[in-house]
């Protein structure tokens, strides 16, 4: 295990790749919207849609992050009205394929999981 | 996309396996309490010393819950003082395995993590 200080961020400290990688894509969303962004492009409307739940405000905060992080692309179609949309960048795919087995691992167990937790 | 509602968790609705696998790994040490018992077992100093920064509590609270979820086993061996040693059930190592390549994919891209969130 090796210790990495970022020089600009004194309290980030990554221990292994694993936690870096879990701070890019953490959160309840962030791994939901990039499973939505895999098979194609949207605008924020219809993202919003595919998270039940979510606010507009923590889905834009988590979009801009992700684009700050180099995962989602912002386009901005000039059109009257202009067309925003969302995409995962070339990195952005690379993470979403990273993320599919642990998603197959929730599939494959999920009715264990609610059964722990809902006993819990 | 489908919705599953938990019968004794009302509060808790999972939108697909990648967010109950997070709700089971999430958190900054679950991944490398994984990712440290999957070499061998560990007795909880050990553990602690492996993961710099986490205190005996969240440690504890943290190691409960994978032990709850079925991932962790805590095992006490009755011997003077008693020795307690935590190590990953099968389902754990089946987690951990699926938890691979996103580590494998943090370790690849951490120079450009760290870059654009010392920017940031």
């Amino acid at each position: 295990m090796y210790v990495l200080y970022a020089a600009h961020m004194p309290d980030k400290v990554y221990e292994c790749g694993l936690d870096a990688a879990i701070d890019v894509v953490g959160g309840k969303w962030k791994p939901m919207v990039l499973w939505a962004l895999a098979t194609c492009p949207r605008r924020f409307g219809a993202l919003r849609r595919e998270l039940p739940g979510v606010s507009e405000k923590v889905l834009t905060q988590q979009l801009r992050e992700l684009e700050r992080d180099g995962i989602v692309h912002r386009a901005v179609h000039e059109q009257v009205p202009p067309k925003v949309e969302y995409s995962l960048t070339p990195l952005g795919v690379t993470l979403e394929r990273a993320l599919a087995p642990l998603g197959e691992w929730g599939e494959q167990h999920l009715d264990h999981i609610v059964a722990v937790r809902g006993a819990g």
